[in-house]
């Protein structure tokens, strides 16, 4: 069964281009797994510093390799005390 | 310039059926719409009555038309006092 995150991430202020730099890093190690389907990130029009990952993995499996990469874990500690939200949602394709 | 919404919809627990009804009432006219490239569903995995739209839209004055329509119209006011959360995050494709 095919897996979807949105992720929310909102930078404080004064780490944005670091988070901004992490979020782009690890878009391309993400899409050369396996199992990534769609991988891609969003600026917020009408907030400064938020963001949005759209992602489709092909099962539950794929999306917890995922979580365990070295990119992965790289990434989750590179945004470490610079975040103001992040809000991941783990989704099923309703229609 | 496309637009990308992602949109989180959380239903009172009591209007949940009445709610996931609305959701999926509202895809098919908005999928006929000219300026509608994607407009996906989904529900959350790890909270009860909790959906996330996904869409894709040709450009700003696509989703303004959107916003506009008759089926939309009726889909806002349906919701109304049914919601426990309602996020709409306008976006733009980083990479």
């Amino acid at each position: 069964m095919e897996i979807r995150v949105v992720a929310t991430i909102a930078a404080k202020p004064e780490f944005k281009a670091q988070v901004t730099e992490a979020l782009l890093e690890v878009i391309e190690p993400s899409r050369q797994e396996v199992g990534c389907l769609q991988y891609e990130l969003h600026r917020d029009l009408d907030k400064e510093g938020a963001f949005v990952f759209y992602e489709r993995w092909k099962s539950e499996d794929a999306l917890n390799q995922h979580n365990k990469t070295e990119h992965f874990q790289r990434f989750a500690a590179s945004l470490e005390g610079k975040l103001d939200e992040l809000t991941i949602r783990r989704l099923k394709t309703l229609a």
